[in-house]
């Protein structure tokens, strides 16, 4: 699958300014993992496998248009497209009668629990800015973008939004102040299993208990401190360690098929841990080198090929650049 | 105040075993502010003053002697003693019938809130680990010590004894695996304040809900996310920010006069932020610089003078090192 827009019509009202612009803009925007087992709503990483590709470029009249260039027939009004939404947002802090048309070619499957929405969201966003000649901050991108979140599953929030946007791994301290740190990572390898069925975000977020045990949440917290220290460390044991989730995985992951076997052969077959991306029912698990993760692809496939569940793999790495500019 | 033990009788079993041993070990425990606002039962750091002293020589006779050294008439009874209690558990698993005599001079007030007991206990251990030679590991003696802060309340926790013994910042991220890890962090002041109020970790922890809201949960974990995030990365406005606490905070603060004012007052004198220490009644703020440290150290006073409430304060750093040898 390939972007064919380079010849449609675009339109530039910065071109008379003086500055150095780009009549179009053409990004990838890479998949995310959210949650990161023990940091639900606050840890997210990017990876380099798979991403969405876009291109976006002035139209001379006011709004967004948006073009899919894809197999999901997503909607194509703004306001019910997240990345329109997240145009929009970004319109309403725009000077001037601004427009563009945005080509979208998706290649990760929505709803697979890796970050589609915040792809198309961010990606777009992203371009958009730099289309303008950046404007913005990354964080008012984000700002943005979580506009196209709260289209998708009902919740203003920022797991996949700041890794798309920031790349490598990040903290979301605090949404409102927003408040997003970047965290170091040692080198880490990415197995991902999109077991082929549906899991909404908003079904996820609706299962989960409103109210935990206070002891609950003090092993949660040891533990997300426990990785952040790990990660800055590079000590990938207590990576392993701290890759428990003791309040939302027990709870979604009934939803997901095999769950449990995999997490347990991957850990048997050399993983440092892993869990739900996400809401899901994307599973991913992390492991040291890349032996280890294609060991742990041969598990995730050994387990589903027994349910006889259609799924699809993926071994990649931590994507440290987020969204990339490609022409 | 001193120790006056040098002449006493001193037995030494290991004498005759060719390697260099002591016939006594003189050590100084250190004062420890557990919690440290946002991580609640994980972390806890050790400050240079105050500083418990204590001194541990072989009895020739199984059990624990206890002679108080100081005037806060503490039981002798080792059952019914912190360090008593760290140092059977520690006979336990020591083969041969060995006996010792401890003498505590505590400069540490018990119930300040600043690790008292965890100085007793943990010091205990560690003392009379290098009286015996070292057979244990730190881990070792922080399940020992565990024991004593399960006498003072009821609860086994190693947030003020593991940062006793190792010294520094540290996360315990698992008791049931003792999991703990220490944390590096840039140079910090310390200022704290003991208002002279009785505060009893047991009511101190009865007062809490066993549920908490997911919401503030998370709330919570972002902050202990950001805080090891900032202090491994010497990021002093983001340990300021992450120096919040929704959950145990709003609740015991309630017990300690004056709280939000000195809270409030401390931060506008350039304290980066701060909280209660341990189950309280003592409060900390950690500050850059020693001139912050003292302007938060006025505005301490000012507050607990208007409320005419006796009250103590230190001004001092992070400790490094834990319990030390003296003699």
């Amino acid at each position: 699958m390939k972007l064919h827009f380079i010849n449609s019509f675009c339109y530039n009202p910065l071109s008379g300014s003086g500055s150095h612009v780009k009549d179009r803009i053409t990004i990838q925007a890479p998949a995310t993992v959210a949650n990161m087992v023990c940091g639900f709503d606050v840890l997210g990483f990017a990876v380099n496998d798979p991403y969405d590709e876009m291109s976006i470029c002035f139209t001379g009249k006011p709004g967004i248009t948006i073009i899919n260039e894809d197999e999901y027939n997503l909607p194509t009004d703004p306001e019910r497209n997240v990345a329109g939404a997240a145009l929009l947002a970004m319109l309403e802090e725009t000077a001037g009668d601004i427009g563009f048309e945005l080509r979208i070619c998706k290649h990760i499957k929505p709803g697979s629990g890796v970050g589609s929405s915040a792809a198309s969201s961010a990606g777009a966003v992203v371009a958009a800015n730099w289309l303008l000649n950046n404007p913005f901050t990354n964080e008012d991108l984000v700002r943005f973008a979580m506009n196209g979140e709260k289209l998708a599953s009902g919740v203003k929030h920022a797991d996949n939004i700041a890794p798309c946007i920031y790349g490598g791994v990040t903290l979301i301290r605090s949404i409102f102040p927003l408040d997003i740190i970047q965290l170091t990572a040692p080198p880490l390898y990415v197995t991902i299993v999109h077991p082929q069925i549906e899991v909404r975000t908003s079904d996820a977020r609706g299962i989960l208990k409103q109210q935990v045990l206070l002891k609950d949440a003090i092993r949660q917290w040891g533990n997300i401190a426990g990785l952040v220290a790990g990660l800055l460390k590079s000590d990938y044991e207590l990576i392993g360690r701290s890759l428990e989730d003791v309040l939302i995985e027990p709870v979604r992951s009934i939803l997901i098929p095999g769950f449990d076997k995999i997490k347990q052969l991957s850990k048997e077959a050399g993983a440092l841990g892993g869990g739900i991306s996400g809401s899901g029912p994307s599973i991913f698990m992390l492991s040291k080198d890349e032996e280890t993760a294609k060991a742990v692809e041969q598990q995730m496939h050994s387990v589903y090929e027994r349910l006889s569940l259609d799924h699809h793999t993926y071994i990649t790495t931590i994507n440290q650049q987020g969204v990339k500019l490609i022409v």
